[in-house]
C-alpha cells in the first residue's frame, strides 16, 4: 500500500487519520483510554533498522525506492487526542494524526495495537475498581497473558484505579507499586504447612500475607496465627465460597485476637465477583485472568481511519467510506464533554471540522502530544502513569452514577455531533 | 517466596512442576499446545541483568543473598512435555519441569504467559482452519492485540493451520509466509476509486488484490476488472452480507470474464462466520480480532503446579493441594494417546508416577526439550514452527470427527488416569 502510494505520489498528500471506536464492547457504559504514553515512548525511537530492511529487501516485500523511504523514516507530523486515563464513548476522537499519508499509514499498527490492548485492560480495571468501592485491587494476571502484554496490562490496570501489581518489570519500567504473594507450591514444598509459614515469617516478618487454603482453611488460619501472632499482616483465600468463607475467617481471626490481620481474596475474580464480595469483610482483591483479558472484551475495537486529506491544490477534503455497517464520518474532529451546572456529564460532543460550541461548564478533551515530530513533555515515563490514573479518577467521577452499574446497558452519555451550518 | 525458600533451605530440594489445564475453555472439544518453541528460545538467554538486579536491590524487593542467587541464575534442570502443535485435553501433562524448587519457581510466569497466550491463539486458529475446510486462512489481527503479542499470535496461528500472516515481523523472526492488503484509506487517499486501483496495479501488478467495498461493491468490481483485466488476482470484500455478496460478486466476475479472479473475504470473521461461508464461492479468509483474542477464550487457563519434591532424605514425595474446586493430582505424569485399530483417538491416558500401559496402537506424547540446562535441537527457530504446524495437522486428524463440530460440547476424548497398583 505504501509502495503504491509512493509511486502514485499520493503518499505525500497531507492527511488526517483518526483512531476511534465505533461502539463500546457489548453492554459497557464507558471506555477508558490507555496506552498513549507507551505509544509516545515507542514513537520517539520508531524507525527501521538494518535487519528489518534486509528482510523486506531479501523477500522483495517492497521495492528499492520504498526501502529507501523506510530507511529514512522518522515521524515528522503532529498527534493530538484524549489524555491517557480519560473516559471515552462511541466516536470519541481518541487520537488524531496529522502528517503525510505515508507517515500516518506506517504508524497504524503500532497505534491500534497499543490503544486497543491497553484501553481494553484499563476499561476492565475501571469497572473492577468501581465495584471494589475503595478497597484496594491488586493486579496479578501476568501468567494469563503474553509476557510483554503482561507488563502493559499492569500499567493499564494502575490507570484504571488498581493500587499495585505483582509484575516486577512493570515496577521497574513505570514505577508502579509492586506486591508479592506466596503460592501453594511454597506450602507444598515444605514438610508441613507450619514449616512453610515459619519459613515465610522468618524471612519476611510477621506482617506478611499467608496463604491458608492449601489443605484446610480453618486449620490454616489457626496455624498462621500461632506462627505469626497478633501482628500477622494478612491471610489469603484463593478457593471455595469466598463470601461465606471471608465471614467466618474474619470471625475466627477476631476470636483469636487478630482483629488487625487483613483478608485478601483471589481466585478468578472479576467485577461481578468483586461486587458480590462488597458485603463480606474483605480488605483487598487480587485479580488476574479476567483483568488481563479485558473481562470479556480483550480488545477495545478501535479503528484508524483516514478522515481528511489534501487534493492536488493543497485543499483538505473530508473523506469517508460508505461500506455497509462500517460507514465513518469524514473530517477533522474536535471534542468536549458537556457538563451540567453540577459538573455531571451530559453528552460527548464531537465537532466535525469545527470546534463545538462551548458553554461555561464544558470540558475540552483534546490535548496535543506531538508537534512536528517532537513528543511534548508530560505524556511519557512513570509520571505519565500517575497522571493518567489521576485523570481517570477525576474523569469517571464526572459521569452519571449509572456508569458504575455492572449490568449491560447503553453508553452512559450519548455522543452528539456538531457540524458547520451549511 | 524465593527468598523465604532460600532461607529455609527448601529452595534447593529437587522438584517437579507441571503445567496443565484443569479444563478446556467452555464448550471446546480440544486444545492446541503452542508457545513451547518461544519458551525454549527465551530460556536459552534467561537471566537477570544489572538494571533488573538494581531495581530489586534499590526497592528492597529481595535481600542480598537472594540477589546474589538471582545474579547467578541459569536454568540447569530438565524440561519435557507435549510437542508444540499437539492437541491436549484436561489434565494432559503439557510441560514438566524438573530442577530445584528455586529454579522451577523462577520460570513460572515465563512458562505460563507464553503457553497460555500462544495455546489460546493456536486453539482458536485450529477451529477456524477446520471450519475453512481447506480454504486458506490469513492472519490479520495485529492491530487488535498488544504489539508483541501480535507477533506471537501470528506464529501460533500458523501452528493452528493458517496459511500466512500480515505481520511482517513474524515473517522476519519465524520465516512465516506474509501477505499484505490495501486498506480503505488507500482508496480514499486517491481522487477516485479508479485512480487508486490504477496506482495499486501499476505498482504491484495485475495479480494484486483490490478492495472493492469502499463506495459501491458492484461498481468497485467493475472498475477493478476494467483496470486490471482478466488477470486481476483477487477482490476483497470487507463488509455487508458476505454470503450473498460473495455469490453475486462471483457471478459478476464470471460474467466479466474474470473466472480466475479470487474472492477474499474479511470483516470480523470467526469460526462460525467461516462455517457459514462454506457454501459461498469464497477463496480465502482473512481473520483478525477473533483470532488474536482466542475467539472467546483469550487465555488457555493453564496452571503450573508443584506435583513432587524431595524430602530431607532425598526421596521424592508426591504433593497436591486440597483446596476446594482446585484440587490437583500429585506425582510425575506420563501420557499417551490411546488409539483404536483404525488410528482414531479414544482417550488421553495419563500415568501418575508410572508409564501407562501401551498397546500397539497407542502414541506416546511426552518429548524431551531440555536436558540438564541444555535446550535440545529441533524445538526452536523457524523450523520448529513448520514442524509444529505439521504435528498439529497430524494430531487433529487422529481425533474423532466430532472435534470439528463448532457447537459447545465436552472434550472429544476423555482423560483417564493410570496409577500404580497399591
Amino acid at each position: 500500500m505504501l509502495q503504491a502510494a509512493l509511486h502514485s505520489g499520493a503518499a505525500h498528500r497531507r492527511s488526517v487519520f483518526e483512531a476511534f471506536a465505533r461502539r463500546l464492547p457489548t453492554g459497557r457504559r464507558y471506555g477508558v483510554v490507555a496506552g498513549t504514553g507507551r505509544l509516545l515512548e515507542e514513537l520517539a525511537s520508531f524507525s527501521f533498522d538494518d535487519p528489518q530492511l534486509s528482510f523486506l529487501s531479501d523477500h522483495r516485500v517492497v521495492d528499492d525506492s520504498t526501502l529507501a523511504w523506510l530507511a529514512d523514516f522518522r515521524f515528522t507530523g503532529s498527534i493530538s487526542g484524549y489524555a491517557e486515563g480519560e473516559v471515552y464513548f462511541p466516536h470519541s476522537p481518541i487520537l488524531t494524526v496529522e502528517s503525510t499519508f505515508a507517515e500516518a499509514c506506517i504508524l497504524e499498527t503500532l497505534i491500534l495495537s497499543i490503544l486497543n490492548h491497553d484501553s481494553a485492560i484499563a476499561s476492565a480495571a475501571s469497572r473492577m475498581t468501581g465495584a471494589a468501592a475503595g478497597r484496594p485491587c491488586i493486579e496479578m494476571g501476568s501468567r494469563r497473558t503474553h509476557e510483554e502484554a503482561a507488563v502493559a496490562a499492569a500499567r493499564a490496570s494502575i490507570i484504571g484505579g488498581f493500587a499495585s501489581s505483582s509484575n516486577l518489570e512493570a515496577g521497574r519500567r513505570y514505577g508502579i507499586p509492586t506486591v508479592g504473594t506466596a503460592a501453594h507450591s511454597f506450602t507444598l514444598l515444605h514438610d508441613s504447612e507450619r514449616a512453610a509459614f515459619e519459613a515465610q515469617v522468618a524471612s519476611l516478618g510477621r506482617g506478611t500475607s499467608l496463604l491458608v487454603d492449601t489443605y484446610d482453611v480453618e486449620q490454616g488460619v489457626r496455624t498462621a496465627v500461632e506462627v505469626a501472632g497478633a501482628e500477622l499482616g494478612a491471610v489469603r483465600l484463593d478457593s471455595g465460597d469466598l463470601v461465606a468463607q471471608a465471614r467466618w475467617v474474619r470471625q475466627l481471626l477476631d476470636d483469636l485476637g487478630n482483629s488487625s490481620t487483613r483478608i485478601v481474596v483471589t481466585s478468578d475474580l472479576d467485577e461481578f465477583a468483586i461486587g458480590l464480595l462488597a458485603s463480606a469483610p474483605v480488605d483487598s482483591y487480587g485479580v488476574g485472568t479476567s483483568l488481563v483479558t479485558g473481562s470479556g472484551a480483550p480488545t477495545a475495537g478501535m479503528v484508524y481511519k483516514l478522515v481528511s486529506r489534501q487534493d492536488d491544490d493543497g485543499v483538505f477534503v473530508a473523506v469517508a467510506k460508505a461500506s455497509k455497517n462500517k460507514a465513518s464520518v469524514g473530517g477533522l474532529k474536535h471534542a468536549l464533554r458537556r457538563l451540567d451546572a453540577k459538573g455531571v456529564a451530559q453528552a460527548e460532543v464531537v465537532g466535525v471540522g469545527i470546534e463545538p460550541t462551548e458553554d461555561g461548564n464544558d470540558r475540552p478533551l483534546v490535548e496535543q502530544f506531538v508537534r512536528d515530530g517532537v513528543v511534548l513533555d508530560g505524556w511519557t515515563g512513570p509520571s505519565a502513569v500517575t497522571r493518567a490514573a489521576d485523570r481517570h479518577a477525576r474523569s469517571v467521577v464526572e459521569l452519571p452514577g449509572a456508569c458504575r452499574r455492572l449490568q449491560r446497558g447503553e453508553p452512559v452519555i450519548p455522543t452528539e455531533y456538531e457540524e458547520p451550518a451549511s
